[in-house]
């Protein structure tokens, strides 16, 4: 998969995925704080339970195409694994991602499941998450061996995204619902998005000459490189978050609730919030 | 103990022991959660803390054994440390394997002590058990100076299983009685039994060729199958899981408890179960 | 930016940042505490938010004279990034600061949003604070390669008091309000401020001849410097809180309140403090 | 400080100091448990208290009869600190282990103050005993360059207990009161103590010959000794605990206090534990 596509393509699926996490939870947490005003209509637990099947469902999906083109493409290892005649794993590479994608499906079955059955343990769901995400660090930490520096240095930055995200997942067990960790999470699928989209434009880069893997310049840019993509991720989820929370109250504020007899005064909100969190 | 039966034997004792926790947290949380369907005749407090003296008892006694074994065997060094004469320490090896067992031998005994007293605080036996594992990745740790690259690596593998078990267990000194976390632990636990046995064909394979020590594609074929055989202990996890809390409910259902007034619908579980995380 | 007064400058704005800060959190606390002397007229939650406003618009306008300073100074790079007829970076070091204070402007700009307008996480200025901390130490962190030792040395220490103050501000997020935590942000910033002046001495001594950049004698006292210089910043921190909070007491005990029926017992004080944190 | 009596010394304090607060957490969490048998006899919070400050007392005063015996000692450096005309440090090492007596004064300092006066916030006495670790695990471990490999190993075990108890420290100002961790912070206190001996002993013997210190069974030799050590203080921690507990119950039996109807079912208490922790 070493080619500027092999990296566009799952760049854009996390870009995707981060953008639309944010506007999940920004919905979600909107109406929760405006329960007041009646957006219980916007997002009830049976529509969230919907949204969470409909995920899941197309995770599963896109996991399992992913499975199906790594190994049937081209020059795919076609489900062969050792060729015993000269002695040697076949396509480790398309295998490894292969892999990534397996455990990207059993979160998103793992998921379906709980959202479909009574009874399971809700905060399995992340745990299943941090494990995908920890399994693709742990996969790409140990597939840097003798690489040009340039290129270790783009997939070492790229681990602090995904061992992040593994680690937010993971502290979503304890704190599930907390805003705030939601969206430190939105920020570091944004960002995986976009440095993969970086590291495909910095390794192939389609127009231009090839860039110098050891000049130690390019190093220092990658590096800041980096923290733009970070700062531009934590804009995106911003505008997204605050788009969508001014979208909920402003609808709902045309459409009046029935018991008006229980609005809260509005001033109140911020230390509930506050004790909430 | 550099044998494949050295390493089958301790992989087989994970094993079991990661499919026995399963099946025992999934009995307890389903037993919590239907308590309105009169659960508590299965596994009462009574009952839980009897098993808790047996399971203890039996890691005390193969702990024992285990000691004897590395003591007494053929080329063990029963219980001499050093060689005065001349002068180097006997059987490095089996002792550290002694040390190892003993740290288990101390965690079942505080266990004992604790569910067979009163008074004593109970999380100590969560801390005993993440004591154990530490020590265990420990001495792994400081145990590979000098091995051949594909050994050093399969065992450094095997750290991640070990030191996760260590880490989730001291989280449980907190989070006592979360289902997440104990399931967790359970996954890691057949892992280190299944990646046991994984090390055992790897080195010292029964039949076949021996494998090239430092091919780079052996390496990430054994980084990539560490990987396989953690989908597989969430699978083997899962399956048990499922099974207890199936089995349990339809028990139950046949089986109809005496107070029906206390009966609540059936549709409030997932929330309060979210509230109990 | 590779000079004395390089140094000293973000030096001189960290140690004053992390003076102001004690006085604040000391303010707010024991005002907080002393609730039945009727203290809510020192910090009521209106002059609270008003405070933290004018504190996020000084940051913002620093962060943006740093950045002007930064990109059109003498030696500045003046908005360009890439010198395309030599083929290399310019003045990669400007822009890395750039990137730096662009990130506390951004946490700023976060702070004012949440303090002016209703509806959003409260917790996220912590967040934003901890991403500030971690990207300033983040590009330190990649930005000695190839330095001499000390030097190296020097930078490194540093990074403890920065990465400590990114983790001491994620904690925040989950512990807002704890004065345990925010006195150890206080100490860290503090230290952080002598410490820049510190590595200004040692690599750009005013006066005198140039250290050995070499010795290992200069490696350790550097070492056991960065120790005192925690319990400085420890002390200051300390005599800061004091001050403050007798302060506040004193005044308080002048100016009776109103309600003297709400008054509690004195000695129950320190229980309550117990439950609080 | 390089001698068989300088490590010995500060070992036996650190062992007494680990012993010690074994037995204080082990009669403060008994007669919590036992409140209902009249225990506020034996540690009411007027003797906690008093007990804390004279604790604290003693630290103050040993750390600075041993800032003073490093200073003025036969070969101190009496407060000098460069030597000007041959221009290099005097005496660093006993500048380092001033500056850790110096921050251990400081927390106990800081303890003192905290429990004589009021309002300040409690949880900041354990911020300051895990800073007094963490400055001891810092300057040891910066103190290894060039030393031969033994020494740096055992060096390096050493960091093992000092970081933890700094870590345990830590987790201690969010987790007040917490008796398993505690506990912990006692043993690791205690092989503190047993393993500054076994340092003495090895790099020092005072009788026999010197150890061999490139020979790699000694080094696995010295791994496992650690954990022996280990294991000896969670033993000795725990059958202090245990004679206290007794020790405490069966006193307060004979005794029987005034108001028995406030006496609870003796058989709950299991779970109020449980619930407390």
């Amino acid at each position: 998969m070493g080619s500027f596509k092999g990296h566009a393509l799952p760049g854009s699926f996390f870009f995707v995925a981060g953008i639309w996490w944010t506007a999940k939870y920004a919905l979600w947490h909107a109406s929760r704080r405006n329960k007041n005003l009646g957006s219980t209509r916007l997002s009830s637990r049976v529509s969230q339970r919907r949204l969470e099947v409909i995920e899941s469902s197309i995770v599963i999906f896109f996991s399992f195409v992913g499975i199906l083109a790594e190994q049937f493409a081209d020059n795919g290892p076609k489900l062969h694994l050792y060729d015993s005649v000269e002695k040697h794993w076949e396509d480790l590479m398309n295998w490894q991602h292969t892999t990534m994608y397996l455990f990207f499906g059993l979160a998103g079955t793992v998921t379906l499941i709980l959202h479909t059955t009574e009874g399971a343990p809700l905060a399995t769901d992340r745990l299943m998450l941090a494990m995908a995400f920890f399994n693709e660090g742990f996969l790409f930490f140990y597939h840097l061996h003798g690489r040009a520096m340039l290129d270790v240095h783009v997939h070492q930055l790229l681990l602090y995204a995904i061992f992040g995200e593994a680690l937010v997942s993971f502290l979503e067990v304890f704190h599930r619902g907390n805003i705030v960790l939601e969206l430190l999470r939105c920020t570091l699928t944004v960002l995986q998005g976009t440095w993969f989209w970086q590291i495909g434009l910095v390794l192939y880069p389609p127009s231009g000459p090839d860039w110098d893997q050891k000049d130690t310049g390019n190093m220092m840019f990658i590096t800041m490189c980096y923290s733009w993509h970070l700062a531009f991720a934590m804009m995106v989820v911003s505008v997204i978050y605050c788009t969508v929370s001014c979208g909920v109250r402003s609808r709902l504020k045309r459409t009046p609730p029935m018991e008006m007899g229980l609005l809260k005064p509005r001033d109140r909100d911020p230390e509930s919030e506050d004790e909430v969190l």
